[in-house]
């Protein structure tokens, strides 16, 4: 299928995916922006439009920057492995960014209507998924770029970290359709269970939600689809494995 | 770790998170037990109460028999490959038909209710759930048991039945957590803020669906704790490549 050139451009329906993935994770977000514009009276920081800023930021933070950060090493084949992982840090960086102003907005807008924070199932499985983040972040950023650890510690921490990675998402997603339910209960309630439009489009906004899993989920977990490491890798890692008899580290993160 | 004898019982630690993910199944029912009986009335086929034989069913079958029907093959390693797949397919049948029962008992109670069915994004996942684990159910009976596919075609499924699996798990738990916050958003609404017994009773249950799914998830996925070929698996998939020249089946699933 690939031909005889040793190095070919990706493997083959990887791009295929990776395309699906990018549209159904920017319908999510354009999905998210018609509910909130067309039923909710649009997004602004002041007065009482602060709370729409909240799902709308989970939703590009969240899901949209978070599953894109984790397909960088499935797309970016060539490029060398250290600015790889730079990109892979930034995007995380970024999604928590937005994702402290969507928490910062949900968090003023209770204050101010006299809300009580922090109670429903959507908040605790919310709350759980940012702290672990924020941990996977430093992790991350301490065991794999600055000050970075030794090979065979990275080894060992970097299939911990490719799981949490997964689950992270899984877990930011699942706190994402709690909170579409919520709020169809709070505003909807009577008129949801007449498949009032709003319900419906917020439905399937949670439907492109699970489909943009699915599909990143996919990408990342299919063996052949991983990122092989390039020449200079492997000789690297042989380098230091001579050197120190401990674990190589594999190619791949 | 495992000396040197070139059959041990099992890789080391992962009994330990099998007893802890049947550990937090096991919680997960009791707590789901513990809800409907003490604040909604108990669960009985006749009257009022049949709506609450849907999350129980739901969570006794398309949690735990679910979940522990994906562990088999990773807790039995030295059985035949063909009885723990029978066991595979019977548990994932028993979770079907006790889920079957939680769907009767939803639809019949909205109906006598006159409440509509099927118009929140809890039912969608949930439905979405079923007809796919109905669908997985019997591609993997076709494919793997009878009448059983080549194995060249074998091969090429087995990596899509196995993230189907997981993906199912995840999908299951996620419908089971909006349930959670649909139930309590209609009965309990103004109290729920208040972090009543109930509310926070019914979160710890979804924070222990939550747990369950993690582990599950990485007891499945990490790569070392797959169940290894036997002897005369090895063997016998020789033979078929040899005969055939094709894909030779590989030894976990």
């Amino acid at each position: 299928m690939e031909g005889g050139t040793s190095r070919p451009a990706g493997p083959p329906g990887l791009s295929a995916y990776v395309a699906l993935s990018q549209a159904l994770g920017l319908a999510a977000v354009a999905a998210t922006g018609a509910w909130l514009g067309r039923y909710r009276g649009g997004v602004a920081w002041a007065g009482a439009l602060r709370l729409n800023v909240h799902p709308l930021c989970m939703v590009v933070g969240m899901v949209f920057l978070q599953g894109d950060a984790l397909l960088v090493y499935r797309v970016l084949r060539k490029e060398a492995k250290r600015s790889t992982k730079v990109l892979h840090a930034l995007l995380h960086g970024s999604a928590l960014l937005v994702a402290l102003v969507g928490i910062a907005a949900v968090f003023e807008a209770h204050g101010e209507k006299g809300i009580a924070h922090g109670y429903s199932l959507h908040s605790w499985c919310g709350l759980a998924a940012l702290v672990l983040y924020v941990v996977q972040w430093l992790l991350g950023f301490g065991f794999f770029l600055f000050p970075g650890a030794a090979f065979a510690l990275r080894g060992r921490y970097k299939p911990l970290h490719v799981f949490g990675g997964v689950a992270l998402l899984v877990l930011s997603l699942a706190a994402c359709l709690l909170g579409i339910t919520e709020m169809l209960l709070f505003n909807i309630r009577d008129s949801y269970s007449q498949f009032a439009p709003e319900g419906v489009l917020a439905n399937t906004l949670g439907l492109l939600l699970v489909a943009f899993g699915l599909v990143v989920g996919y990408i990342l977990t299919r063996d052949d689809w991983k990122r092989p490491p390039l020449p200079e890798e492997l000789a690297l890692s042989m380098d230091f494995k001579t050197l120190t008899e401990g674990e190589s580290p594999s190619g791949s993160q």
